[in-house]
């Protein structure tokens, strides 16, 4: 088993390779007799959306090899540790790595250019076999499904109803034909309406002709974008912190349930117990590399927290709240630890070190820290308004680095001090410190790198380098009383927010995957179809400029379907690919679902997890009262 | 007190008419000399947004007689009733007054003409004293406010951070010059991508120069528009609900405060509260015409009902719940009633009349009105269809409206059936019969009309008749078990969300009278500064024939910063005033606080009022069945 824990990052880094590397591959629509299809047109150029291709053996090989690991692992599991639910479903993981190996043969067989690929959707599988976080985060959203197409089917009657009102109305107009010509682009323009996507460029064709029609379309817009679209987030809100709430409860039940038969079988031989369990107990727990720092005296110490009731036995009762004093063990051990106590105890002791100790921890030096940080800051400020006027020289670049070399410096010694003073661990413990470390190191490297021997090149990566600078401003933020609730949300959102982002890219990556098996090379500068004079529906996009969002290779697509969540969605791509594509208007189909699924579904639960997960935080303010309150009672024993 | 009751609408109407009015007044920009601008530059005409004016005259009467109205009734209050608190600031109130008629007066001392008004900003103000649910969704927001300026800090800051990162990485880069030239452009850039208004426009000019560049933008709207704008959101969720639940426990403990003094002032004589007493109490109350229905059986249900331990006297507590057996009384009462019963008993108990009543109540007459309702639905599509098809004869169109007109029938024979079985009383308090109500005689007298002679003209108000009727699907929608519940959020939800939209809708209109003030007459077709020959910025307001987007006149102008709350921000009305304000790039201010006040402040109130009724409606479900179960007890008695 434990080795089955320790392998677990590799396996998870093998399905993360596996995902990019679709990325990498040349899309199905590329031949060796056509060319893969470059925006500027020359056929050439497999540069489509500057991502290098790796071609077809090395190709085959490195995916070969991934899933070598995969299925090597999977075996190994199965037939070492038949009984333990390590694979969830493992039957259908076999089929998915038969169908892997299969496409990987598969696309050999066609010297590297098949006319259709399945993989990039059978890879978006595998994460959900591998992380348990991302299985989570699915069924929470498979949760949602139900009460949302409840609302879907409103928003949808009153699109209808309201597109053939305007149709019936506006079909005459010639100005605004585009939009309300028939039926159809009636109902789509309805809806384009109500992504507010072109909004305000329907009504304008229609508002020259009619002036009182701007009422209509304000109800609709009222209705639709402040109350449905309001409604719909509130029952994706609802249903999804329903489903965690019963999530958290199963949790508990669960964990109660395991402890429960592990307190049985501890008291298999005597009935109760007692401390020599207990270290046996932890004895197997060390072998788990998490729980390695363990000694004696801390399981001492845990016994006694463990046994409220002080009979030098630990009931049942006691025994679950066997979890939580194991995390609490830690903060004591935290709290012991610091390096020069440990390796130099005799001048630990001295006065003088007790005073820069004391200092370090005092609210002044922090004051001086973020002065020094703000002095920085207005450096960085003048230095990069010297680079915006054109005014700096090599020179002048030289002695900036310079003082910022003295900078990092400083921060450097701050660190040291900080961890002499408090141990590396508490300090590591803290999100703002950790973020300090990895800041203050790279800065430090790239001021140096400024100080060697100064070419137009390296421009570039110094003023990324020197920018990030400004980013501890936001530790600066964390100090502040007003902000630090703030902060802390944030530092809980970020990581805990990770499955459900993880879930948007996959979702995001099939439809590109799929988009870029039917719209891949449709889209570049001399195609007739995307000639404004031929087709008045694509000059918004050939207006815009918007080459670069096309389904030409993984990348391009991803990258088009993204713009589109974010603006809701995106008409001048949908007129664009529909302009081009052998399916015609039916391929605004797909930009739709892509609107419903995205847009409505995920980004819904995003926002709902982030509510959720914020109005939380607010309740377990007083919940952390209480655990502080018990970590002071065991601290005192 | 029941006069000031009584006028209450008289009042509100009158300040409802005040902000109206507005809309119909000449802005300020224009002069006899100069002539209000319309958009086609032809500036004779007055039909800036198709409004008429009122000229300088009858509007001075108009306002001065609203005024009038108001100050009338504000003297009488403050003569007769000094005592109670019926306008809160008195002294405020009158201040504005004297404030408003001061307006008049200099806007006809400038005849009719005035360089600058005050009026729109006073009258704003008004609604505020008039209408109490609008005062306390002011103070909802303001609650909101100080922890939406916290999250405020950290966006704006961000933004500036990544803003100034681009414009330094891209300050070079030709192509990038009109977004990221300098750090002020860059800034605002940032802002735009942020607000995903220009999207992906911003990024297209830079993509072209350096690939990865789409990375920095990535993540900048990951964590912006994903990260920030959500917990934005959760910020203001947090604080709204939280001053709703606050504001809800003072009510109540305000109820609990009045209900003790009332039942002081009914204990003084004998220090009980007997039947007489309540008899006394309910002829006070018969006087207000709420409770003018109350006969003396029914204040002996009531009495009987409130005295729960049956010892013929009333205690402190007992006499708390005095207002939930109020409204209690009216469910018993409307349980009672059928026109059919009161006026011809003899009829009513009829076995045959018996079974029609049971017949209509039962669920398969529902079945057969909802057959008859989607038939009809289904010619109406039909005729639409004829309709866009251009096969509508003169004949085809009497048909149809025929048929319409015997639906029509159909519908008044099961609102009879249905009044007659069920009482009108019952029928009109479910809101799905109120709008069948409605509908129905709209379109029978649509029918009708349609009968008579055919021309042009009419064409399109029939064909929104017609179309009404498809609205009644919604009504459908509440029959089914699966949408019963949404269905009855939104009955709540339409009533209770009108002082948030009223204040959306006031919010606005400062917006817009400020904007008026400072930019009318500014857009118009051949303004030299708006030619994108002159100016590149505003090339898309031009390409884009946004001309109807303008601050000529009220109109106009709330329309305006109503699409750009709804696409959360136009930069193409931006770039278009800047290039033509003596402001210049400053007025790019006032759409930006638009935006914040607008977009992120109200906007994300009514998404918090939405989501937490729905959350609240799912948590009465319980509630209700309490109450329902309290009906069933008081009933049986």
């Amino acid at each position: 088993y434990l080795f089955v824990e320790n392998t677990r990052y590799v396996r998870q880094l093998a399905v993360i390779a596996l995902i990019l590397l679709s990325f990498f591959e040349l899309p199905s629509y590329c031949s060796p007799h056509r060319q893969c299809v470059a925006v500027d047109g020359t056929s050439a150029s497999l540069s489509l959306s500057g991502v290098p291709y790796i071609s077809p053996l090395p190709q085959f090989l490195f995916n070969i090899f991934l899933l070598a690991i995969l299925i090597f692992f999977f075996i190994y599991d199965t037939l070492y540790l038949p009984g333990t639910a390590l694979h969830i479903h493992p039957k259908r993981l076999s089929l998915l790595f038969s169908a892997l190996v299969l496409d990987a043969v598969y696309v050999i067989a066609f010297a590297g250019y098949p006319p259709f690929r399945l993989a990039p959707f059978l890879r978006a599988l595998l994460p959900l076999f591998y992380f348990h976080s991302l299985r989570e985060c699915t069924t929470a959203i498979l949760a949602v499904l139900n009460p949302f197409f409840d609302v879907v089917t409103i928003v949808a009657l009153f699109t209808f109803i309201f597109g053939w009102i305007v149709t019936l109305v506006f079909h005459d107009v010639p100005e605004a034909d585009r939009y309300f010509g028939n039926l159809v682009t009636g109902l789509y323009s309805a809806f384009t309406s109500l992504t507010t996507a072109d909004w305000p460029m329907q009504i304008m064709a229609v508002l020259d002709v009619s002036r009182p029609s701007a009422l209509l379309f304000l109800a609709f817009i009222l209705i639709g974008v402040l109350m449905l679209f309001n409604v719909l987030l509130a029952v994706v809100y609802n249903a999804y912190t329903g489903h965690m709430e019963d999530l958290v409860v199963r949790k508990l039940q669960d964990r109660r349930y395991s402890l429960g038969l592990a307190y049985d079988v501890l008291t298999e031989q005597d009935g109760v117990v007692t401390l020599p369990d207990v270290r046996l107990l932890f004895d197997e727990l060390r072998k788990n590399k998490k729980h390695s720092h363990m000694d004696d005296q801390q399981t001492q110490l845990l016994f006694t927290a463990l046994d409220r009731d002080g009979d030098e036995t630990i009931s049942r009762d006691e025994f679950l709240g066997i979890v939580d004093a194991l995390q609490l063990r830690f903060v004591l051990e935290l709290e012991n630890v610091s390096p020069v106590e440990r390796f130099f105890p005799s001048f630990y002791h001295t006065e003088g070190w007790q005073n820069v100790a004391k200092y370090v921890r005092s609210k002044s030096f922090s004051y001086v820290i973020d002065m020094v940080m703000i002095v920085n800051v207005l450096v960085v400020l003048l230095e990069s308004t010297m680079d915006l006027r054109e005014k700096d020289t090599p020179k002048s670049v030289l002695i900036f680095a310079a003082i910022e070399c003295g900078f990092s410096f400083v921060y450097i010694l701050e660190m040291v001090a900080k961890t002499a003073s408090q141990g590396f661990d508490r300090y590591w413990r803290d999100y703002g410190n950790r973020f300090d470390f990895a800041v203050t190191w790279l800065l430090l490297a790239g001021a140096i790198y400024a100080l060697y021997p100064y070419t137009e090149n390296d421009r570039t990566i110094v003023r990324y380098l020197v920018l990030l600078r400004c980013l501890r401003l936001f530790t600066l933020f964390a100090k502040m009383p007003r902000f630090r609730k703030l902060v802390q949300v944030f530092t809980v959102l970020v990581p805990a927010s990770a499955p459900l982002f993880s879930f948007f890219f996959l979702s995001l990556y099939v439809f590109t995957a799929a988009g870029v098996e039917m719209f891949g090379g449709l889209i570049y500068r001399n195609n007739p179809a995307l000639n404004p004079d031929n087709n008045q529906l694509v000059d918004a996009f050939v207006g815009n400029d918007y080459w670069t969002l096309n389904f030409n290779d993984m990348a391009a697509g991803w990258y088009t379907l993204f713009s589109s969540v974010i603006v809701a969605y995106l008409t001048e791509i949908a007129e664009a690919i529909a302009a081009t594509s052998r399916f015609g208007s039916w391929t605004k189909w797909f930009f739709i679902l892509n609107f419903v699924v995205n847009s409505l579904i995920v980004s819904n639960c995003v926002l709902a997890f982030v509510v959720d997960l914020f109005v939380m935080q607010d309740e377990d303010d007083e919940d952390e009262l209480i655990l502080s309150d018990l970590q002071g009672r065991y601290g005192s024993k």
